[in-house]
């Protein structure tokens, strides 16, 4: 017992080195990622299986594990991090979010409840507040930073739950649009509810909610015995961008009893943005907002966060006590996070957000927000030039969804051609778009949302777009 | 549009001088880690209120920031990173998971489906089976890394109802010790259980559920109606490391028909040794685990994990589908995460094991825990000889809990007594330690798990007790 050679703590030179070495693969790395390949998955599945292995009883130099990564791993991927990522929703990767780990972890202090790092809990209150303050919600607002806009929308949904209906709930009912992001779906499946239970309301042309059927559908369903108890706005869809009529959901809502939840988790960012604060009006209105950090304000995968108007209301659905934990004051200054989340142990999140915002101030992310709607605009009208290519869906955000026509192809062979264009324009690997089904059509979707994508990369798409559709004609 | 200055682009020169201010702060840090105190909360409240302020619209030097980082919030807290920190469940902090982060963080793939990055999902599958392997569980486990105990718990609950219940699940019952953790509860209550449905069950005199009890209990809520459908085995509690009879609980599942979780959250781990194989004999019966890295394998705050014998349950319970994601495989070789798990976006989680494990192979690991176990009987052992000083939970594990009696005092004379005792243990600073109630008792724990913690820290902590039960010796 006396100080074998356990040798798992690091000496300095140690840390110094490896992270040195580490550096020079992250730099390499970045400064080459406009010129990495937008989608490289050739090889993929045997890149994975030389991960394929038992616990390992040797160790390795990292000068070998880390070119297995750089080399091996890491590029057989979506390129996630690069400019030319207009897929899903792009996740950014700022550099300053892996600082703010490197920090974090390395330091591995405790902020779940208050009293175990009170400062490092305000750093991650004081976020929260930026974003309540982003939204408009009062001073009785409060929220959490989760991994993600999934279980943000969950605690969402536990809340509502909690707040609007009694304990036997299984009466209660929620209303989203057939656009609602299924994460929606999926909380409502963890909090018990039926998946009938969730009532998917058609959209107008414009892949809004149509609010009429929506009120129709909550009043037909009260006066057959359920308990319509949520409304789920969508503030950006992620097929399309669209927003909800958010101030008709609000009335509604208030009118039946319901809880209102906007998912903001693509859309909210763009509060940033004149543009989008007139496309978002009356977020402010809704009891609960979702907004994922790791989307529109460029951070790195892990960062999303639920705010709630009266924060009472997620303590509420969230605390339970035990004894062997320190006693919670009532104090209003305090914030414990772990009485008011799923989690009790988890990293501490606020860093991520706090370093780059303390490191460059607001305006930045504003320009940048404001250059990808820019961006949107632009590519649309280029689209429009293109002969043969329809808009389906009209940028509300960044997201642009279009498709090929051609006269006298039915709705198969359409869907055919699109997919075969979709896949030439990414087999280019300069820019990497994906797919997804509006009015049962193939459409293909740009969605301009990273810190790195700019003008150049955006015209390199409409260039790939315009050399395909050309390659496509009939002859 | 012509790519303004919108500076959150580092450039190389930037990326590496910021890291290595960084590595500057965190190499004093950790190289001071056993000079710093266990707790410092003075002026907790002053230099959180440092951190209120509205959304920066300057961006200020980092060479600021840190400094403000480094020496007001970090430092305000339970240093839950050093060597005397015995209290609750130590978290470790190994930097690797650091240097991990930093990897994952600044290239940003996502891995939650298997086709975005398929090595990367692999890393992380490899570190699931290493786990399954580790609890004895056959090639048809699957599991997930999760930001704690707390998700995996509450995943274990969702995949036991889905697996054990009709829709209409109001009516299941589940079972727990009262000395399981409360997370169990939370899981239940999130996934819609009322609190009631929860039974907590009397302990042993070594704070094991007494399996007949439960039994009996279960068979009483069958018979008036109920549905029992889980049983939550601990494998390691956080009060004192009790581990319940595991091949008990398992027949008896078998026998009504129950899903079997063991929480080995803090536990888990001590697999890896001799003792602990012997103490969690009849683990791999259980058909779900909790186990956390971030607590015995020393990472930092923010890794869980939960095995899930029969994977298909587990996806069962967790996936539903959706028009915009790419369409997923029947292959058993892909891992597609976000169809088992709460999360659809999240971090990467799998290199924060991968890497240290790699590095260091497996054996320093299991010194490590064999270590905290040993002196953990030493303490005990040493505890034993301070007069006055009462064992209330020999350690099955790395937990030891004591008070100090006297005769002639009562219960609150008593709790009162051994209060001061723990103030003035942990006004020495070297020591941070907590307590808990037992039988109604104020308890004192001391709980070794630190990859930091060696026997001269366990000696100062011994040392302290002695001088301060001696202070507190009537004259």
């Amino acid at each position: 017992m006396e100080n074998p050679d356990l040798t798992l703590e690091l000496t300095a030179d140690e840390m110094r080195r490896l992270v040195a070495q580490v550096m020079e693969h992250l730099v390499a790395h970045i400064e080459s990622l406009p010129r990495q390949p937008a989608v490289a998955l050739e090889g993929g599945a045997e890149a994975a299986r030389r991960f394929v292995e038992p616990l390992p009883e040797q160790g390795q130099p990292y000068s070998t594990l880390l070119p297995l990564l750089f080399e091996q791993a890491i590029p057989t991927s979506f390129n996630t991090a690069g400019p030319g990522y207009l897929a899903y929703i792009p996740g950014g990767g700022l550099f300053h979010t892996a600082v703010a780990d490197l920090i974090t972890d390395a330091v591995n202090r405790y902020m779940g409840l208050w009293v175990a790092a009170p400062a490092l809990a305000q750093i991650e209150a004081t976020v929260i507040r930026w974003f309540c303050d982003l939204v408009g919600y009062p001073a009785s607002a409060r929220g959490l930073l989760t991994t993600g806009g999934s279980l943000a929308n969950f605690s969402a949904v536990v809340t509502a739950r909690r707040d609007r209906l009694p304990e036997n709930f299984l009466v209660g009912t929620m209303y989203v649009s057939d656009q609602t992001h299924h994460s929606i779906q999926k909380a409502a499946l963890l909090a018990g509810f039926p998946p009938a239970n969730v009532r998917a309301i058609p959209v107008d042309s414009q892949f809004r909610v149509q609010v009429d059927a929506l009120e129709q559908r909550m009043i037909a369903d009260r006066q057959a015995g359920f308990r319509p108890f949520l409304i789920v706005g969508n503030a950006g869809t992620t097929n399309t961008g669209a927003v909800d009529d958010l101030p008709a959901l609000a009335t509604i809502a208030q009118r039946e009893g319901a809880w209102f939840h906007a998912d903001a988790a693509y859309g909210g960012c763009f509060l940033f943005t004149a543009q989008g604060r007139t496309a978002m009006r009356g977020i402010e209105l809704a009891d609960s907002i979702t907004l994922d950090p790791h989307k529109g304000l460029f951070l790195s995968y892990g960062t999303g966060s639920l705010l709630v108007k009266d924060g009472a209301a997620l303590k509420r659905a969230h605390q339970v006590t035990a004894a062997y934990l320190p006693s919670v004051e009532d104090d209003p200054e305090v914030v414990d996070f772990a009485n008011m989340s799923p989690e009790l142990s988890r990293e501490f999140r606020g860093l991520r957000v706090w370093l780059p915002f303390k490191m460059h101030g607001a305006p930045p992310f504003r320009r940048n927000l404001e250059e990808k709607l820019a961006l949107t605009r632009w590519a649309t009208a280029e689209l429009r030039t293109i002969s043969g290519i329809e808009i389906v869906a009209e940028p509300q955000l960044s997201i642009v969804a279009f498709r090929l026509t051609r006269p006298g192809l039915g709705p198969e062979a359409l869907n055919r051609l699109n997919q075969e264009l979709l896949q030439r324009i990414n087999a280019r690997k300069r820019v990497y778009l994906s797919s997804t089904f509006l009015n049962g059509n193939f459409v293909i979707r740009i969605c301009i949302l990273s810190f790195r994508t700019h003008l150049d990369r955006v015209q390199m798409c409409l260039e790939d777009i315009r050399a395909v559709v050309e390659a496509l004609s009939p002859a």
